[in-house]
């Protein structure tokens, strides 16, 4: 049991109900991983062991309590009534909330121990904190969610919340070989958790495995998600999809999805390529429009009172959102509405889309996290995206492959991404 | 200039453009009557005439600070940095945010003078706080934004910040004799506004001529909301809807909405009877599992950590809601979904439907705010809808009528809000 701090939520579940892990060993097995692996990867924005060990370990039945002694990391832009909230700005440095947000709020109901709050850029869309990658410290874990995609993938907690109104779960996901899960819009309340991007924020987690963000999500939701790791009783219908993000992949992402294709056809997947219509070449021009105006409604505040305390980059880009006139917001959010429309014409005979999750490895440097340009599409229209772990790149880093369902089937979303993460992982 | 507080804040910005009014002289206009009349209606959760007196106007031109000098009622469920947010429940007494919510700082922003933040019902969805009717202390202003629209009506402020997941802009208009405005869904940002009923929760105002409407929230959105008092070249298409909470119309709204038909029929409009298609019948039944359950979920901290300081009502309520199944809820919200895309059919052949804004008038007693049962569905329709004036129940309290329009049509909504008003001035 030297590795408790590996086990999948799933795993450590069933030992605990089986009596056979106490809770407390499998928070102290997280937080001795902590201690010698923090100073280095960096993904807490808070952490207090004494704090955590003195929080009361939920007792029950798992009906009851499904997520009961699992250590969570929660992405700091959720409220919490007991540790600091700083949404990645100095603005916020010190917060202290009332209460927590109501994702926390379901979590902890379930049963879940918050060890922490984890590192996110600047309000989940711009400067990057200082979280590196655990593999190779030289390089981005990828972000927003870079603390909890970080976390869950060194050893500090199993579980960890992140949102996305770009890329900010998948794409840490892809970059550090671990499973991150959008669900559909909305299914994961935001009361409590900074609204940044009003009508693309997006509440997901990121977890060890496919399974993992099913029991997540459904203890928080009461979704049925099913259990991914029962195997479906036929092969998947898969489009191909390099989407309109192509022109950005890097080669080792044009060698991946050639693999991948291949290994999924191998495996019985009836996989065809599939482009989006010209109807959606529009969203590129749409989804700024949106982002930004929104952005900067929803940071008003820190502009008007703390202006010298956002970065150039993100002043700049909400700026540029302040700019942005009402009409022209209002008919670029009538476009994304319209594509919302028009996607399960795109999936009318598939069960899901396979696409790139990121444009390839995490890129070295800590400045920036990456590229979101396979992502946002996606967000914005509202389906479920799962990124699963696809083999390594040229220099050894994770590379991960995005599954993405129609709007509400996010249980089939999650079986196919196991039955595609097995396919992956039996021949790639 | 002795009712300077009685003046709208499109008068008091031309003469303040002007240079015939000073705001400061406006400022204590409002803050001597509030001086004389708070202790009897109690609009505010929080005022310090002090602290507003130090607030520094803003100078400049109109073009950049529209609502320059303007005092603003602001709904205690927006976080405001300088004064405390309780959401109207003990649970939150005191409670002293770091910033204010994006919707203040878009007025701030504007110009607008925070004189207060007033009184709502627990959490804008329950049990009523003190605020009296001024014009009868022993009814009801209405609610819950019940502060926000008795201080309106008795001279406090002439705009104010009000939400609405039910009826509680609509209905306290309607009560207290002045305009209400519930925009399209999403038009004002949300961010730092406690999120209750999260796909319901709609930002609004009140105020004390639809003029003022449009230029408060053509303030803070950007929005061209046009100049309402401008007559149209043409008289409006009118559905008269009595909709299917017609069985809860008091015989005073039998009777007002027959004088309101004849009344724009002799006014030129082309007036018929409208009813909704049976598939809205689906409504009673989807629309408090969606509300229930977001509230429950919205409120899941609170109902966690505070559940003896929630009110009995509103335990009960939130515990209904989390009975609520995902599936169940599930299949509401997409009932609704579809009822959106059902509405615009309806609305085929009409400019605006003309409907009850509330049962009838203001009901005696302050332990409830009165019957939301004529606001609801068009809340939740996300269309824009305007409550105006139209005279005066049996015991000589007003009453108001509900003109709707298509989402996203709050131009026009506003424009023949103002052109009914002006007819039911002209001859009820």
């Amino acid at each position: 049991m030297e590795d408790l701090f590996r086990l999948t939520a799933t795993a450590a579940r069933l030992l605990i109900s089986a009596g056979r892990l106490d809770p407390a060993d499998l928070l102290e097995a997280c937080l001795a991983r902590i201690a010698a692996r923090e100073p280095a990867v960096r993904a807490f924005a808070f952490v207090d062991p004494a704090q955590v060990r003195r929080a009361t370990p939920r007792p029950g039945p798992l009906a009851s309590f499904p997520l009961a002694g699992i250590p969570l990391g929660v992405k700091d832009v959720f409220d919490t009534a007991d540790m600091p909230t700083e949404h990645g700005s100095p603005i916020w440095r010190g917060w202290r909330p009332k209460g927590d947000a109501a994702a926390v709020s379901l979590a902890r109901a379930a049963g879940a121990t918050v060890i922490g709050k984890t590192v996110t850029a600047e309000f989940a869309i711009r400067t990057p904190g200082p979280t590196a990658h655990p593999q190779t410290l030289q390089h981005t874990p990828g972000g927003s969610s870079s603390g909890s995609a970080a976390g869950v993938a060194d050893g500090f907690f199993p579980l960890a919340y992140g949102t996305q109104a770009m890329g900010s779960l998948i794409k840490p996901a892809a970059y550090c070989g671990i499973v991150g899960y959008k669900p559909s819009f909305g299914a994961i309340n935001r009361a409590g958790m900074k609204i940044v991007a009003e009508t693309l924020d997006t509440v997901g987690v990121l977890a060890r495995s496919v399974a993992d963000c099913a029991l997540f999500v459904g203890a928080v939701t009461g979704l049925d998600l099913g259990d991914p790791d029962t195997r479906p009783e036929r092969a998947p219908r898969i489009g191909l999809c390099r989407s309109p993000a192509w022109s950005k992949a890097l080669p080792e992402t044009r060698t991946l999805l050639a693999k991948v294709e291949a290994a999924l056809a191998r495996a019985g997947a009836a996989v065809v390529e599939r482009e989006l219509p010209s109807a959606f070449d529009c969203f590129q021009e749409a989804f700024p429009r949106v982002l930004n105006r929104e952005a900067a409604h929803g940071l008003r505040w820190e502009l008007l009172h703390a202006p010298e305390q956002i970065s150039p980059p993100l002043y700049d880009q909400l700026q540029a959102g302040l700019a942005v006139g009402a009409a022209d917001y209002v008919a670029a959010a009538e476009t994304l509405t319209e594509l919302r429309r028009a996607f399960p014409l795109v999936m009318e005979d598939l069960d899901i889309l396979v696409t790139p999750a990121a444009t390839g490895e995490a890129p070295e440097g800590l400045a920036s996290t990456g590229d979101s340009a396979f992502n946002s599409l996606w967000t914005a229209l509202y389906v479920p995206c799962v990124s699963v772990p696809a083999g390594v790149g040229p220099t050894g880093l994770p590379l991960g492959i995005q599954i993405v369902a129609r709007r509400g089937a996010d249980r089939a979303a999650l079986a196919w991404a196991q039955w595609v993460a097995a396919a992956l992982e039996a021949g790639l």
